[in-house]
């Protein structure tokens, strides 16, 4: 379907907002003025306007767990957001690995329930993605945009495993035939290759200790996502061009093979990797979350 | 044919130019001292030099008028270009909207026959890429360089509509049968997203403010351009990397899907997105488009 | 083969370092504060710790010599590293363009064994990553990571001509046919368009004052990348994203094309192009090399 056929499409009511030169103007007005009069360069924007304030549902992704998000979230109420960051299933302080996706998907729904969030930006992040996908599902009325950040975007009856290379699927594969709970223990070395590798040396390090097994089958597990695909919830996709988690490119990747298949998206690019901003430049990824969540 | 054949590849005169460490000197003397000595880092350039001065002639796209390159073309004034924006036909303050691909090509062939121009830097930006393609045909004897941005290059016999993902193609089918006079209106969600996504809420709208029906017939018009693919006319690209009206990769997009259609071009990556930077980043937008046209 | 299948992988031991707070902190500590109390923002890293001294052998690629390497070799010795830039057969001084892949791979291993160098991180540029293919081949044990910066990385079989486009590659054979000594010269308008594209028209002309005709040979020779294959040298990639030379996708390029056949690599992203930040940005590009060097 044609996701913006609705030819529906009025421009929002006239409003009112502080202009630098010390003049309240309206923008909508016919006898205003046009906007090449201001050409002003600051911080991104022609004319100041304050932050439109967001109810932020933060949702990791694998081999992490909520305080993914801390320093992410700190910045987002720094700048009056209200911010929530949801731990779900098999992660965190859960002992319990064997975790299936449903059971992750019902943390998060249940989590939203319970505290009867509305309005809610909700963002995934890399496994986080299909989880979201999966939430929207079930609390469609709740949620005002979905935001993906480098984050699985799955076809309806794929799993994450279906969008990994071979050799990668095959080392997954074997990591976890390793294991003695059916989890996946990322190794230093591909966990500072692809997930950290802008970080420093100490950073890695750092990082690779909050890192811990993850639960397998969850990554295995094909997806019914047709109700996701007729949702017609706004969406947005956050890619940051270092992150190599994934090829880019050639049948792979982030941006656009996955994020294509969100039909009309809004698109924000970043500098970054997979995990090394959230801890080294909180205000940037703070900031490219909230260019993909505003209206 | 191959574009670089000729063999004939002689070194500019010797020239002067100062040098910031006081001294002139001519850098294709034998007996010059190598660049090495100086790499000075400095506003990008390892030793100052004047800009070029060059006549530009801008021409915009689809859902714009030529005040689209108001900011840009202020810009480049300042810094002592010569700059035309001509509007062309079923665009700007023409109330006829029943035109054809051939009349738009005519407006500005005209245009630049009328002011009698040379040596131009012909701009295009969007659907102004199939214009200045056209254009080129015409008079290829006033034009130095072709410049794209983020612009349609297409095929010979092909059409703008060739070239967009079948469900934007299937959604312009039905925006134009939905109009009355054979146009195509962007509904806000769809330009808000795709055309202004590193916008801030606010300049999204005022941005609308300026968009109009665009006439549907140029866009599905399909183009003869074997005279433009035998032109020696230098040509460069200009990619934003956010700009995502068309999918980035997979067999879409504007670099490298079209760019690579004009055989040897200079290339030159913004981070913006489709529209946005005419108007809050004027001088970061004006100085890639110098930075494509210099010699 | 999966390069990380190993199962081996210790987080290294406890060390200290310095914490800007004026505490000595040992991050390995059950005991010690979690990172995310101090989520500091400066120069990307959000604890200060000093740089690790490293070895380097820059090998440039074609129309280079070993001059290319003059401001970023002096770059990296100012933060103490130890940097060579070895000269190879057919470029610099040596009147004999008659070379073969073998020789110059031949040139470079003879060096490192002469200076006995262990330990090093082995970069390659353009051309000079078939180059660095060859020489990790024959001198493994001396090398702690190879660094492929814009280079090629051919497949087992693969000569560089095999990469080029086809009307590139006819092209380079009919520049190749039209000298006397079996070289290729770039003529200007190609350097200046592919390898120079950033770059001021003044500092363009000054570069190609450094360009020789090229040894033609190497570029079409076949190579045997078995044993380069069967290597579990650590690999990074560093992909400056306005680099032209190759067309950026569909079946092309440095990155995801090549970079992708190293298997498990680190991905360094910047934004300059083939040539130009060698000389105007030499303290960018020497830090973007660092960071795909360090451990």
């Amino acid at each position: 379907m044609f996701p913006y056929q609705s030819g529906n499409y009025p421009i929002p009511n006239p409003y009112y907002r502080f202009v630098s030169q010390g003049q309240y103007y309206n923008p909508y007005s016919d006898t205003g003025w046009p906007w090449w009069h201001y050409p002003i360069e600051s911080k991104g924007s022609y004319r100041y306007s304050p932050p439109q304030l967001l109810t932020f549902v933060l949702v990791h992704g694998s081999w992490a767990d909520a305080h993914f998000w801390d320093g992410v979230a700190a910045e987002l109420r720094s700048q009056g957001h209200t911010v929530y960051t949801p731990e779900y299933a098999g992660h965190g302080s859960d002992p319990n690995k064997k975790v299936t996706h449903a059971m992750i998907t019902k943390s998060v729904v249940d989590y939203i329930k319970q505290l009867n969030l509305h309005d809610i930006i909700l963002v995934g992040h890399s496994f986080g993605g299909t989880v979201i996908q999966k939430v929207a599902e079930q609390v469609p009325d709740r949620i005002k945009r979905l935001v993906f950040w480098d984050a699985f975007v799955l076809k309806d009856g794929e799993s994450v495993a279906d969008e990994l290379p071979p050799q990668t699927r095959q080392g997954f594969e074997q990591l976890r035939t390793m294991s003695k709970d059916d989890t996946i223990m990322l190794p230093f070395e591909l966990f500072r290759a692809l997930f950290v590798n802008t970080a420093s040396t100490e950073d890695a390090k750092l990082f690779y200790k909050s890192v811990s097994p993850e639960p397998a089958k969850p990554l295995f597990e094909k997806l019914d996502l047709k109700a996701f695909y007729a949702l017609p919830t706004p969406k947005s996709y956050v890619y940051f061009y270092q992150d190599n988690v994934l090829p880019q490119g050639e049948g792979y990747g982030w941006n656009p093979h996955m994020s294509t298949r969100l039909g009309l998206f809004r698109l924000i690019v970043g500098d970054g990797d997979h995990f090394t901003d959230t801890r080294t430049r909180p205000a940037y990824l703070a900031l490219k979350i909230y260019e993909a969540s505003r209206d």
